[in-house]
């Protein structure tokens, strides 16, 4: 173990001209940001027109070098260092190239699960058992069972059929059969087979872009125009004031207000004939502007979901393992009991949802698909999960966090036109800028500097730092970030 | 290449009493199945049990032993060998542990790249487009884009959102830009910004357990009992009757109703304000029954799409990737023009569709999600599609599905009380049973005999075999197809 941690043990920074010792936790990082070319470099252009050929891909911002990048850098084509704060949308849990990650598949058995991809469903590897149980219940949300599969739509798609599967269930009575006239009418798509259910989303949220998915987020118009969808009850997040500790009774009437429309809204589906099965929320709105709210927003949502029979499914994909400090982020709200379904993707590199056993399926087939996810990536998960218990990453997110968050704060105070209402937990952080316009403008010009950030709702800069991003790294981006407002002013 | 074929010829097989020398494509296969316990056997009732305690598990068969799992053979917990004629529901392209894809990952930047899963859309890696190129368009079926994705359900669901994005497009012109009323609608679930549209299914259909693709799927009930679905037009499948030699008037006259049928509902839905915006169907029926449909069918179909501006979207999910003898299912069809859209999975390892230039989003961000596909399932596909070439794989469909067929339907001919209707391309067959009863029946005894095989629709059997299934691994299951029989008789 100290073997372990002296290896960890890397290079000296020169930080405002004193030598400082880092402890980098993968090992071969660079010093810092390096920006040789212009950004996009010439490299990036060029695929980028070769892969434009084949594919629209208008979003493409860097082509990587997946063979150099480390760590927290990520390394483009034409040779730029970037500290990276984005991690591929928050999916690359403790950086690029970690050893302990490259070393899964040396082993043989690992290597023939990944090739030999099973129906897992039909016929599980003899590993299966044994791996769902010491690697995805080992950090469960205190949820007895956990179905796999491939990404976030399709765990929040399969988790939503829970939800309807389950609240007929209830109505039907445990164990009652499904009628003639139910399986006839559901085979062309009508009731009472294929029952007239609603599921209750908020303002702002995403939830992933399949059909059910989109009809649940409400975050971009492009992501929804064009695309038919379900009407559906769609209640206001909570917006607060910042600071929380200076706007405690306005963000607390805020609560009081959202959660009084989530009840209206759910006795007016129930009359309209489209009953509320189950209310999907993410703990903090990630892609609608890392919109937070409070504890007691969340036990009031279940309370009101427990009232009216409805599931409540708690959505961390992107909040998810371990970036707000906690496993998972509705564990700092201090639920009465756990939601019914935790919906997980993203970092855990293998998608899929625990649930109560109330929202198991009591027939198979209900909830399936070929591959149910894929062996492979729960090896992958296994390894990040020994790395995140070995070296405490969770207290090392959460004093990565409050060095990012207090330093955020900072240049908030120092430059208060530019940016307001600083937030977040562990360091799943956000700031906004003051417009629309100069947000972009700052992530451009992060990266020009060698900083990739992302962006989230109208003017929100988001940090989605992998889990081994440290103090020297929070430093680094504090510093660029200063340099890029001044610049601004 | 005179040495690669020659590593591949191995041992001898005891064959009606004659030696017979085979020459096996995957190394090592057993000689025969073995079946040595009760099965399912005692361990993989005791991981049932396991497995049972977290997730619903009512479906598992068999647990498998994938480090000795070779070819297809396919090794169970218990040490019973099954000669493999449903390759993890038609989605194990080559065989088990076959050594070029054990190879792949020896290869560290490929390591890396599976190990460093970016987010495509945004930071691919250099090797990306050079890979779409050679290994996923080498194989278009005469279509120049690709989008990658997961699995077979989120290529449908994607693959319908550009439908409905480029019959959008046609309806309000190219380049014109979203009113604020569209943007500002599709935000709340409304039209127009979510506008009134459907797609034209079949009874009898399967695209997938997401909720528009199970919208467009009608083969089980328990697929979709109690899930929420959408008012869209189904149409009936052709239901011929065999052999088709004898029956080509009946055949075409059903084609010709189910066409009219087709035609009916869209002049319908278009009236009822719901235009249909794509036609999606299998070149075969797979899950519903293996329902085949004759190339005049296929042609009428597209005629009608294109008379009345909705895509074609043809789903080779399970068709694809060379079982029928092509590469692609329909390309058995003539079609005048490419398909619109064409949708693969399975034994194609990575997800995703091939489109035309029309049905790509002029816009980026459309059809988009975090990892839109993964990298480390291109480079064993890339392996796939080298075996594929090097071996001739196509041929040896056509000769192993030839033997095959034959084989089968001489057993009809012997027992035909109990068989009926042996059809299908390559070696992508089936036949039904004279009844449900019997058809279960069959497959389970003939899992008790060390084959394995699928059911599909309510009284068929379904062969998927790899494409490195032989004439003597057809001989194997006739055989013991044919002992079976006579059990039964």
């Amino acid at each position: 173990m100290l073997a372990r941690r002296l290896q960890y043990i890397g290079h000296n920074t020169l930080k405002n001209g004193n030598i400082r010792s880092v402890a980098s936790l993968v090992p071969g990082e660079p010093k810092e940001p390096n920006v040789k070319t212009e950004v996009p470099g010439p490299e990036t252009k060029r695929l980028s027109e070769e892969l434009n050929k084949i594919t629209q891909s208008g979003s493409v911002q860097l082509f990587g070098d997946y063979d150099k990048s480390i760590g927290n850098y990520f390394i483009d084509v034409d040779g730029n260092i970037f500290l990276d704060t984005f991690t591929q949308i928050s999916s690359v849990p403790i950086g690029y190239n970690h050893p302990e990650m490259l070393k899964v598949f040396t082993d043989q058995s690992k290597l023939k699960a990944l090739v030999n991809r099973p129906a897992l469903g039909v016929f599980p590897g003899d590993y299966w058992p044994g791996k769902l149980k010491s690697v995805l219940l080992s950090v469960s949300p205190n949820l007895p069972n956990v179905m796999t599969m491939m990404c976030g739509s399709c765990s929040n798609e399969n988790a939503y059929k829970a939800l309807f599967i389950t609240y007929r269930k209830h109505q039907r009575g445990e164990n009652i059969d499904f009628t003639e006239e139910e399986k006839a009418s559901c085979m062309v798509n009508k009731a009472p087979g294929a029952p007239h259910l609603s599921l209750l989303s908020f303002h702002g949220a995403f939830h992933g872009r399949t059909m059910a998915t989109l009809a649940t987020t409400h975050s971009k118009a492009i992501h929804k125009l064009d695309v038919p969808s379900l009407d559906w009850p769609i209640a206001h997040f909570p917006q607060y004031k910042y600071p929380l500790e200076e706007n405690t009774r306005d963000n607390k009437a805020e609560d009081a207000k959202c959660l009084a429309e989530v009840e209206d809204l759910i006795v007016q589906y129930e009359r309209k004939g489209v009953p509320v099965a189950g209310i999907v929320v993410e703990p903090i709105q990630s892609e609608g502007g890392d919109n937070e709210a409070s504890p007691e927003f969340f036990q009031g949502l279940q309370n009101i979901a427990k009232k009216y029979g409805a599931g409540l499914l708690i959505d961390e994909v992107q909040t998810g393992a371990g970036a707000t400090g906690k496993m998972w982020c509705h564990e700092h709200f201090g639920l009465e009991t756990p939601p019914d379904i935790v919906t997980f993707s993203k970092k855990m590199l293998i998608g899929g949802f625990y649930h109560s056993l109330d929202e198991r399926p009591q027939q198979p087939y209900r909830i399936f698909n070929t591959w149910l996810g894929d062996p492979g990536k729960i090896f992958l998960l296994e390894a990040f999960i020994k790395v995140l218990r070995e070296q405490n990453l969770l207290e090392q997110v959460n004093k990565t966090g409050e060095r990012l968050k207090s330093g955020i704060f900072q240049l908030e105070k120092e430059f208060p036109a530019l940016l307001n209402s600083t937030r977040g937990r562990g360091s799943f952080l956000a700031v906004n800028a003051s417009t629309h316009q100069l947000r972009d403008d700052i992530l451009e010009r992060l990266k020009k500097k060698g900083i990739i950030s992302g962006g989230c709702g109208d003017h929100s800069i988001r940090l989605r730092p992998s889990l081994t991003f440290q103090e020297h790294h929070a430093d680094i981006f504090l510093d660029r970030f200063r340099q890029v407002l001044k610049e601004t002013k």
